[in-house]
């Protein structure tokens, strides 16, 4: 068997792990999350099974270190607009939460498909799942703070928005929306959220 | 092998297929989805694996007949609160929803989890999932007919509904519900969704 440390010496190690997490996100865009095993993506990277190991403990691991990069994009997306008015950067982000899991639905599906998300490397994949709702807490709160949004517990207003925008789009990826055009029916959620969390209640 | 169809002369054939699905949610509920097989569910209902294949043709056919049950279940629960109010009435429906989803997780994973459903057997089992969104719909037009929701199209408003409801207890099932009372946030769900559908535009 190949001495993958060796290997490592060649390369460095970050840069071995990188395309390790690369190889294993081509191998689950194009067969699934299932085919998704310590051999597929060593035969992917051209490394030996062992090379995976070393790496990242196991397959959960593996797993657990491309979820890490799904939710560092699905952040970065929730981020990516930072209008100053706060309605307008709350709709950019959630337009841009659904352009991240249609782009992507391998990946969201993975992320939130309802399997049990992998142990091994948890506390670092926590940490990424919890800053990419923390994203959206964020501009909640910077909507509230400038009187755009009813004030109230701004993680409560934010998984409101979460629930509907991830029901949305699990039901766009599974193709369950029974409207001519789940763009413009998304969309009009998007504003049935914040308008309803922008008035006082009646 | 056991003659199947000489057991199926002394028992009804109706009740036989019965009993199959019966063993087939036992193992789905113990076991999951993955493992609703011919070969176990004929184990669960002490039956030949013929017995299974000749009634429903494959795994396929019996995991359409589970899943017509579930959608048949949910479309009890959607229509059992006939409250003369429609907003009452809608809110009701929203509940029993959620009621649906956190008694049969393993139907509810199983019916929207992202797999998709199985082709064989899949005419009677759209025709149920339809059914099911349907007796929303219905409740829609029956508000709006009354007043009590802006009148726009009914499809497009129950997609709404239900893309928000559907996100909340999917959110749920997986854990990721955030806040302190995930019975609580619902509720501000769906209170959140009527009071929106319920004003016009500003």
């Amino acid at each position: 068997m190949t001495d993958v440390r060796s290997g490592a010496g060649r390369t460095p190690s970050r840069a071995v792990e990188q395309a390790l997490v690369d190889a294993a996100e081509r191998v689950l865009v194009r067969d699934g999350l299932g085919a998704v095993t310590v051999r597929a993506v060593a035969t992917e990277a051209g490394v030996a099974p062992m090379g995976v190991y070393n790496r990242f403990g196991s397959k959960d691991g593996l797993i657990a270190a491309v979820l890490v990069r799904g939710f560092d994009g699905l952040r970065a997306a929730v981020t990516e607009d930072a209008d100053p008015d706060p309605i307008a950067r709350l709709l950019a982000s959630g337009r841009n939460y659904r352009r991240f899991a249609l782009a992507q639905p391998q990946h969201y599906g993975a992320m939130f498909g309802g399997r049990p998300l992998p142990t091994e490397g948890a506390d670092e994949l926590v940490a990424y799942a919890a800053a990419a709702f923390e994203a959206l807490v964020d501009h909640v709160r910077h909507a509230m703070a400038r009187g755009a949004l009813r004030e109230q517990d701004p993680t409560e207003t934010a998984q409101l928005i979460w629930s509907s925008v991830h029901g949305a789009v699990s039901l766009e990826l599974g193709g369950a929306v029974l409207t001519p055009d789940p763009a413009v029916t998304y969309e009009s959620l998007l504003h049935l959220l914040v308008d309803g969390l922008r008035r006082p209640p009646p």
